[in-house]
């Protein structure tokens, strides 16, 4: 593992967790949130995941393999709920949880 | 998985987030910090993922046994650093890490 | 502040953010999610504000108390909007919110 | 308040946790980590409420103000500690948390 591609990774995570954050934030403020419900679930724990990958990755953590397969993992549920949605936050939120696990399978791989 | 059980779980990563973090406060009043690294690490790390589990489960997430399993790695790992150190608590924080464990492969398995 | 004290805070805090999180469940999961919004992103802050103040007290950081001024704010407002909804899970919650508010209260004054 | 004030608050409190993690890291790995017990325990008080701050700030929470000013505060007496220490690790540290701090008062005043 390079310290560039620990880096990268990071950076996607952090940046996933601001795109979840704020898909759940305009799915709070949708004009039906009834059909929202599982977007608001999956955001909320990738965000939670990203950060303790991040977290995990920042210090140098001798788990962050694991908490990066773990991040990768739950990503890619949200991408799946969120390519439901045509919601441009919907969107973009898919868009950044599939860059992050991408970037998450590679650490655990390096 | 019953409610029991899942409650029980989430008792014992409450419990050991505590010991982890009683433990990880005590290190850092040794006499001798160096011999005791490994442990300050392992103990938030562990405190940290206690926690993401907790909150999973609590909160009824569809990931909670992916996070169990990340939770039981990390208490097992620091079980094994717990044990190398005869104070009283990293002994207390080993017994807490090791009922944790036990308890979330079971929500795993379930 | 005594130890026993401290202890009971860790206890409501975790409690606390037990009975938010189960609310949040319950509220996702309303016929008419509409109306929970505001209690769905009240009992989000709370739970992780309620672990912020537990993770500080288990530690003995030197922030504590201000960590528990936080809480105790937010498990306040959490009160309020929770006690607008006649459901068990906003009452149970509710009641969670009201305890830890007053025990971290005390923390913050002692 | 306007949204880039925001956006540059929540890319400070991200920056901040990841120097407060390096230097924590690195401090663990210094020859003589006893002098360096404070800077770690301060370090992880700071990293974790950063993440609050900007959890709470990416998900437009109503209490992204008092985030910051605890974020503000611990920032600070992590400052002062990390001062203390010629290492580079603490001197980028203290001046991450200093932009932080600064971002996270001009948020707690908008």
């Amino acid at each position: 593992m390079t310290t560039e591609q620990m880096m990268t990774c990071i950076r996607e995570c952090l940046e996933c967790m601001k795109k979840c954050n704020q898909c759940y934030d305009a799915c709070l403020q949708e004009e039906e949130v009834n059909p929202m419900t599982a977007c608001i679930r999956l955001t909320r724990d990738c965000a939670d995941v990203c950060v303790l990958a991040a977290q995990f990755m920042t210090r140098n953590s001798e788990h962050m393999k694991e908490a990066c397969v773990l991040c990768a993992d739950i990503c890619t549920r949200c991408v799946e709920e969120c390519r439901n949605h045509a919601y441009e936050h919907c969107q973009a939120c898919a868009a950044a949880c599939e860059a992050c696990a991408k970037k998450c399978r590679a650490i655990a791989a390096a």
